[in-house]
């Protein structure tokens, strides 16, 4: 897997008013000038794993082979948890092993997960609260240098996997959530247009209806400005994913609804 | 318009919680390794097309010639409104038709719209509300590879644009308005030297009073620490305009004023 | 003081709402293509200046030698407050003269300190509000391009300097002070090891207390998940600084507590 480019993505719950990413970066780049650094982003909540994994899964396929994606939303460390550094045929992942890879494990092919037991590429450093700039950054710098996975540690079978829901049947509906809140305040869940299609065959309607708080929507439409009237609509985002929203608006504030919140296809 | 380098700038109103800019960084990296990627702001108010357009003007010049210029703020995503490649003599611009491009056909030369229209740039993708990642990043990262303005469309005559918003005579004032406020409370006018030389031509005043909000701020600084004891003062900004503002503090909260509110010049 | 990489920080108060710091990006793309650009942060409060101070010392020592670090909280622009050149053996500092440096001052090396009267490396542009776009990013740029720093100005022996706030003993406590809280509400005294080391020796006890706004720390954790049961505790952070926090919490919120909040040592 070369990565002759040497990039690498950061994603954090840091924020902005800090300089943890920046240290992150003058790290990597103390290592490798030639690295190529992409924020994905740093605005992750504070210390949500689960908001992490669904934000890495949105976006890492988009880059090229051999990017070195960095995740780091890590209340474990300096704990006993171990730091993770997973090989795909297309990427490398480094971060600690708390489930933010679970998405990860689930879609890529030939996962190979090692524990980062060799002390080569840490800084030596007071405190033992920053990982980030100490183990992962100047791990992914070291490996768009060329150094070879098996250099960080042995692999292991056992990393954190954290559930990731599932619509299931319940009498005549698929029950689905909300798993994301957009920017723009559209209401991003689990249902995909495969379980739609599955939705349709089995039951041989071919009208669906979304129910979500108390709110029912016909049909799916095309684009955002074919959400009319103020109104709640529905159509299939960027993901690949059944995303409702309202035109010019925010459907999270028009629902007061957010991550977690039910939403059934009849 | 020779661009080695790269370079491409991105605004958008995507914010920074979500992975949308990344998304788009990805696809041109995988496209152009080499390109250099610079965000404008990603934090336009949602849908603000206005908002957009004042702050592509605010610094686009300041980029080397053969820059690409993206940007993305684009309610219509998917609907038939057509997606841009604007040429001028030193920059390419790229997002969709819906008057973004309003300043740069005021004030660049020899000005070429193009609507793409060949699908070959286009990433294949599920969806239509994300054209920033799927047609415009791959766009420029092309355009940076040396693709042809002319393979991505015809050239059109009818671009959207939006009313540029200036200065009126009333009698013996000139009425201006705040077009913009920064993130320090200084309230950006669309009143320049320019106004101000001819206005005191007229007149035969030397000395301008400016009315905003029920105050008047007499002639103008030269700088912010010479808006001396907390009040209200005036100086010509690094853009050209007239700009109202508290030193140390913010003339927005102030005077309790924004974008639209009128200022006069007598 | 080699700098092939062409690398540039750039930390100001500038936001990111605004094109400030997408301009100065320009200006020295526009002088060095290959000019590698780093964010330290643009969320530094506006105007102040103690707070740009102890971020640019928390990161600028992780990153390679010959970066050239601008810093531009600058209330004072246009004024005849003195921009200054920064060199030491290892970094370049650009920035006003208004303390921003004293960290730097205190820390590094061969400090040599220059005000930059030529007017070579300025743009010619409107206003005199936006030093960091006319002066400084273009004098980091050509900085990079091998500019000599003699060629910027005459050295100077009276930069202003900052009160460095230290620790001061009190009967039988050493009184130290929060100098900063982050993103996650943790707050971060200028209490550091060698000062607990100190105070253990002159003292002959093992154990030691912290007390802060009405609250009593036994002793210190290793890390973040150590503290248990939803109560404050400290560390020593990735800075050599003992830090308060609540373990998944806002210790800055649990105590109603910021910046200038006593905390001693017993």
């Amino acid at each position: 897997m070369p990565n002759p480019l040497g990039l690498i993505t950061l994603l954090t719950d840091f924020g902005d008013r800090d300089t943890f990413v920046a240290s992150m970066k003058g790290v990597i780049l103390t290592i490798n000038p030639q690295a190529t650094l992409v924020d994905l982003s740093h605005h992750v909540p504070a210390h949500s794993i689960e908001a992490a994994a669904y934000l890495l899964n949105s976006c890492y396929r988009h880059f090229p082979e051999g990017t070195v994606h960095v995740a780091v939303v890590d209340p474990g460390v300096g704990s006993a948890r171990r730091p993770l550094l997973v090989n795909t045929t297309r990427y490398c992942f480094l971060g600690p092993d708390n489930g933010l890879f679970s998405h990860i494990f689930d879609q890529e092919d030939k996962v190979e997960v090692r524990t980062i037991e060799s002390n080569q590429y840490r800084l030596r450093s007071v405190g033992h609260t920053f990982d980030g700039r100490d183990l992962f950054a100047p791990s992914a710098a070291w490996l768009t240098k060329g150094a070879l996975p098996s250099s960080f540690g042995r692999v292991i079978h056992d990393p954190i996997v954290l559930p990731i829901v599932e619509p299931r049947k319940q009498g005549d509906s698929l029950l689905g959530r909300i798993v994301h809140v957009d920017r723009f305040g559209n209401l991003i869940s689990n249902l995909t247009p495969q379980h739609m299609q599955e939705f349709r065959s089995c039951t041989g309607r071919t009208e669906v209806l979304l129910q979500i708080a108390g709110h029912t929507i016909v049909g799916l439409v095309a684009c955002y400005s074919e959400g009319l009237n103020d109104g709640l609509a529905a159509l299939i985002n960027s993901n690949g994913r059944v995303e409702v929203f309202v035109n010019g608006k925010s459907a999270a504030q028009h629902l007061r609804a957010g991550v977690g919140v039910e939403i059934s296809l009849r």
